[in-house]
């Protein structure tokens, strides 16, 4: 055996047992008896351990050292570059500290929701103050002197900087503000009401799946506290929610789950338990997420077909027509909370993150005028005041837990997906009809076919870049909203 | 930190991966999505890798050198000679052999399906031979010049020997093939009919999981094809299985596991993730799940109390009365099948494979011979012969495994269970009334104390003579279906 296939077995393996660790944790989430849970921390750390160890062993690095890239193919230089960054990424970062960072997350994450629980910044401060610190040390272990952002960054989306970003995102700030400002002048649409029954929108929800093109052959769809997509290959599993008087929240929760579970389904089964085997970073699974869930499952076209659907499911829901029904789906309106917000104003909840974290990491914010700092900025950009820090600054886990990076990802997904759906269209020129029928299938094969099935092969903004015929930028995500809810609100 | 101390914090971790091993076994029984089959193949050669190469590290055995026993309590040199003899048998196979007998029966368990399938021994035979040829050679790597057959034994019931069995069961064969003799000449118990409702099978069947004792909240009951029990400490999950026609499948299915559930769920907490924190010996376990299943399950004192459950459940089902109900569930009929039979008969199925698979072992009998052998005495045992391969020498999986010495600790199982169940009796006055009302919770307390709390601190035939009093033998068990059996058929 050469020394690629020697590494390239031993990578297999590890890719097997990060699957596990996977699937432990939908276990938990969905089927777990509650009084496993201090049994299943021991598992976790168990092969959370193992995991690490492969990690940074060092005949990985001896491979590493030993294989001469310019004798590979395409493919195989792409699975090299995905094990050495993560090789390089595991031995950088000083095994005590990676130990203390494990063990403040975990502690912080407790005080968060102590915090949270009695709207208590203060209380939660000198903790976060603690994990800053932390991750600061682990971002310059990571930056080698370079941009500490950055570092953190690419854990989650190699290749893109904190100055591509700003560049971006600093251009749809005032554009979006504005749209919303306007949005909230104009006359609102009715609000769904009634109460439809919860095995019936579980009902539905599975033939969402289903016309989105999960397979549910290599899949299953369960109820979770938290909607979330799990798994690489051939076994992917989604969770979605119910609510008996908002039956959008499962419908959609389940669309952007099958946006992320089909994006892992469908990558080319040649990279198997491989480390091109998997979506290339975060932006770009939720570029997937995003364009099933708003580009495509909240379009004139689709919502019509969903309509019927809804009707045939729920009887007559006090919803006269398909346009009305339309403008409910798209309603606009005011609130605090990131994960509840609409398209139009989900980017602002977002962008505030970035600018807020970006200044915690170079020192320019310290965390006691965080609150504050977020106060300002929400009002801001929203128009009215945060009226307690759990609708605020405390309504997020991530930085509890350490993640500092991850909030741009979701947003970066957007633009992604705006770019992607604006060639999609040129692509397919019966894309309305096709969602009107209820049929996605010219819309998912095409990203299957030009995003999904690369899996790792390309990075992250290559990966748009090929599909779209160029490189993405936020013009196609802010002219499609401008378009979108200026017909909808007749401004 | 003390070498004990490194020994046990190593130890702890394995025993976590080897619960999520179980726990993906649990998953592909129940939850997994068919497609996923090819993918958890290789998730779980990841994990048995991991665990085997961790079973035997040489660290463990360093640290076994160092530490010495005579400095240790009760407790620790327990979970030494556990440690020690694992560590043993995964040092004493070579590792080449280890890799031969995991392929070859992995494809054999296909070619056993297919045979069955067609009905063909023929086809099976060579593929068998193989297997038994590498099984002895393991054998032989184990014995150390010692018996074969009972270092495969020391795999499941450490501490029997083959001659042990012999001696208990050569004294039960002639007893019970006469007793099966007299009852197939008396009057047969009618049969129930009717269809019952599968949903409500599961509600009672919940029902019964908590009346013996099974905790929920460390536990869950779901369908799966094949009632199994999986996983230790605080998560420890049974499955059962539905059948319109034949609802004591069910509740006898859960009864049956939930004994062995109990047992792991009942082990005292302090060694929880250790080598005593889960079930002795196949023996012993057994012997919880059979005295659940029959000794009070199958009792006129529960049957009585189910009557009425079944009543409430099912409504008239056509059977009269609670005396009815008990000679019903407790009928002999003729079978062919071992999973298929009753209290009475089942001793006989395992007590010819024992002797077949032992023959096989010493090389008194060759494979080509084992279809004829298996088929006269079955004959001479049942008193009619074998209509097919699936329904004779082909039916179980076991041997196509490589499970050889696995058997036997069903019976044995049975014969702990006769032991224990003479003990309770004594102890437990009131044993009877309790029953006839619903309540286990003096004799499943009873076990709790006597048997399960202490997991592998004592050795298995120990667990049991602690708990009787007395060194286990048949007699108990040969009492106890005599008397049973003469009463219900009035012999």
């Amino acid at each position: 055996m050469s020394a690629y296939d020697e590494l390239m077995a031993f990578q297999r393996e590890t890719e097997a047992l990060a699957q596990i660790a996977g699937r432990l944790g939908w276990d938990q989430e969905t089927v777990m008896p509650r009084g496993a849970a201090p049994q299943r921390g021991e598992e976790m750390a168990a092969i959370e351990g193992v995991l690490h160890a492969r990690r940074m062993a060092p005949q990985v690095g001896e491979w590493l050292a030993t294989i001469d890239p310019d004798r590979l193919d395409d493919v195989a230089r792409a699975q090299l570059r995905h094990i050495r960054r993560d090789f390089d990424r595991a031995t950088k970062v000083p095994a005590a500290l990676a130990a203390r960072i494990a063990r403040v997350t975990s502690q912080a994450q407790g005080s968060w929701a102590e915090a949270r629980a009695a709207d208590d910044f203060a209380a939660f401060a000198p903790v976060l103050a603690e994990v800053v610190a932390l991750k600061r040390e682990e971002g310059q272990a990571l930056a080698n002197g370079g941009d500490v952002y950055d570092a953190m960054l690419a854990d989650y989306e190699p290749g893109t900087s904190g100055a591509d970003l700003q560049a971006m995102f600093g251009a749809l700030r005032p554009e979006l503000t504005a749209l919303r400002a306007a949005v909230r002048e104009a006359e609102a649409p009715p609000i769904l009401e009634g109460v439809f029954d919860e095995s019936a929108q579980m009902k539905l929800t599975r033939q969402l799946a289903r016309t989105f093109g999960y397979d549910m052959s290599r899949g299953r769809v369960d109820k979770a506290v938290h909607p979330f997509s799990s798994g690489s290959g051939l076994d992917v599993r989604i969770t979605t929610r119910t609510n008996a008087i908002d039956p959008f929240n499962c419908f959609y929760s389940t669309i952007h789950e099958v946006g992320h579970g089909a994006y892992e389904q469908n990558i080319d089964h040649a990279y198997l338990l491989t480390p091109l085997g998997q979506g290339v970073s975060m932006g770009v699974h939720e570029s997937q997420s995003r364009i099933y869930e708003n580009q495509l499952g909240r379009s004139r076209a689709f919502t019509s077909w969903l309509y019927a659907q809804m009707r045939d499911a729920f009887g007559d829901f006090g919803v006269a027509d398909a346009e009305t029904f339309y403008r409910i789906v798209n309603r606009v309106s005011d609130g605090f909370i990131r994960t509840e917000a609409d398209e139009l104003q989900y980017n602002l909840h977002v962008l505030m993150r970035l600018d807020l974290e970006r200044a915690l990491m170079r020192g320019d914010l310290l965390v006691d005028d965080l609150e504050s700092a977020w106060n300002e900025r929400f009002e801001a950009d929203f128009g009215f005041p945060v009226d307690r820090p759990s609708n605020g600054v405390l309504q997020d886990v991530h930085w509890s837990v350490g993640l500092f990076g991850y909030f741009p990802t979701y947003s970066l997904g957007n633009v992604y997906a705006g770019c992607l759906y604006e060639a999609l269209r040129r692509a397919v020129p019966t894309l309305d009809d096709d969602l009107a029928q209820g049929d996605t299938s010219s819309a998912t094969g095409w990203l299957r076919q030009n995003v999904q099935t690369h899996g790792g092969l390309y990075e992250p903004r290559d990966t748009i870049a090929r599909a779209c015929g160029k490189t993405p930028d936020e013009a196609p995500l802010l002219g499609y909203l401008k378009a979108k809810f200026s017909d909808l609100y007749r401004l």
